[in-house]
């Protein structure tokens, strides 16, 4: 994600409305907002249309101010800006209307914040994007922070059989932990992985999912799915100006492959249906939590981060 | 293609059964019958999944030979091989039980014949494997037989503007009579075909097709359906041996890149349902079919197809 310095960084939380600016309408102070990094302008041709979620409003560029060009951060007089329209590593910040979505009074925010990136995208992908069915064989690469909100996505959709690969036989156990009913590393075979799953799994893995962020491994969740039927989900942010290279007859044979933006959820809408839906305890995310920091330690949240000690540090203001 | 030779080629036709082996069940002597390209074994990994259609017993590596290795065809004393499981050109053929469906008896075989490749594998693209939605915007590239049956799919499915994309303007008239809305050459444009189409649209192409097999041609497609909502379907097959190089960026805001072998049908369930619907006059394709042939003008028919005067020839034994 680019961006425009001086800056407020953060873009996943959960905060109350301070006060509205005139001609508000959807929030109110003391209301409890998920801040959208994503936000539904409700008007573009992504949002108008039901399958689409990739509102032209999104500050893709970096830009760092809000629709109308303003930055409504200072320091000392001088212009602060705005990060992926929310800015959220601070205990006040200033998101237009259509970057924010009011969330039932009885979340704990310490907890629902991850509900604002990573855990909606990980589930998005399972739930919404691929729409895995029940009794489905699913594999999920990357066992991070997304590929475990990946693998509680594909449990409540059903899937019968949830394999995690990484390269990191450290994340093994959290990810069984959260529904992964095995594990794998690529270091421990010779052969392809897509042909070790395909061996594993009697040749009947419906749905993939990268969420790694390299080339390499969306085109091998690719093969990994079955050549007819199979659907590979992109999840993983590709690196930057870079060309993906891979054998068309993969896609040809009946193969999806599929991108996923944000979970493929519309923000403003569908994440208050999150929140509910975590609160009736329909899956719950505690094990993505690994740290509760006061805001003054943020440092120390991202050594632990850094250092692989933690998925996620929640900062508490 | 592959194949062995001698050979008696041909896989697109329909006919009246002659005569049934042992414990054949599913067909008798003067059902009228299309012949499979694609089987349907009813067991395969992508038989038994609801989605899958690529049946592990087509003949893609071109052996030339039924299921249990033998070739039913000899000429004088030496054997003969047969080809994608039909071998067509001829007045009699051997076929599997799983390589040949029972179809209406009322059928005109002279016109369903293009039911057993072509049609379907270009409207099944559109009304299977991309799900075509009532209203949406769709864009074909390539305006031969299989790109103009993939325009008939569209209509079909309600689709309220369909975009022919072609070189050749020649091909415009016929696109249009068979459901095109309007016709683009790239040829007329500068800019990338991707930018000319979302302009011309106002950015709400729901659905591309890529009937040509360049994978240049399939990037294109790619970039040109919405790319938050779009859906961009491999129905021309790649050329053999090359690799695909695109933008992961095209995917990771959410299109989804399909491929479509026979249109997604499963052949022996499907194909009498499509001929259950041509007689409906769900559609017609008389506007494939330019030239009527005996079967002792082979020759001409495939002089006409070089030339590019015929569409589809059907010869008439």
């Amino acid at each position: 994600m680019l961006a425009n310095f001086p800056v407020i960084l953060g873009h996943e939380g959960a905060g109350i409305v301070e006060s509205i600016g005139e001609g508000v309408t959807t929030v109110k102070p003391g209301d409890k907002v998920i801040p959208l990094c994503l936000p539904q302008c409700g008007k573009c041709s992504s949002c108008i249309n039901p399958n689409g979620n990739f509102c032209v409003k999104a500050d893709i560029t970096g830009r760092g101010v809000l629709s109308d060009g303003t930055s409504r951060f200072t320091c000392k007089g001088k212009p602060v800006y705005h990060f992926s329209s929310t800015s959220t590593f601070t205990e006040y910040t200033v998101v237009e209307e259509i970057a924010v979505t009011k969330i039932d009074a009885s979340a704990p925010l310490e907890k629902v914040c991850l509900i604002g990136c990573g855990f909606s995208t990980g589930y998005g992908a399972a739930m919404k994007t691929a729409k895995v069915t029940p009794g489905s064989t699913c594999v999920v690469f990357g066992l991070g922070g997304v590929g475990l909100s990946v693998i509680i996505g594909c449990k409540v959709a059903g899937a019968t059989r949830i394999i995690g690969v990484d390269l990191n036989k450290d994340k093994f156990e959290k990810a069984k932990a959260v529904g992964a009913t095995e594990c794998i590393s690529p270091k421990d075979y010779t052969k392809p992985i897509s042909e070790v799953l395909k061996e594993m799994t009697g040749d009947s893995v419906g749905y993939t999912f990268e969420a790694v962020g390299r080339l390499e491994t969306m085109t091998d969740a690719l093969a990994s799915c079955h050549m007819s039927y199979g659907t590979s989900v992109i999840v993983g942010l590709p690196p930057s100006a870079t060309m993906c290279t891979y054998d068309p007859m993969l896609l040809f044979t009946g193969r999806t492959w599929k991108g996923s933006t944000f979970g493929g959820w519309k923000s403003k809408d569908d994440l208050p249906k999150i929140v509910t839906d975590f609160l009736a305890k329909k899956f719950d995310f505690d094990e993505l939590i690994t740290h509760v920091l006061p805001f003054n330690e943020i440092e120390e949240g991202f050594n632990l981060l850094y250092k692989g000690e933690s998925i996620r540090a929640v900062l508490v203001m």
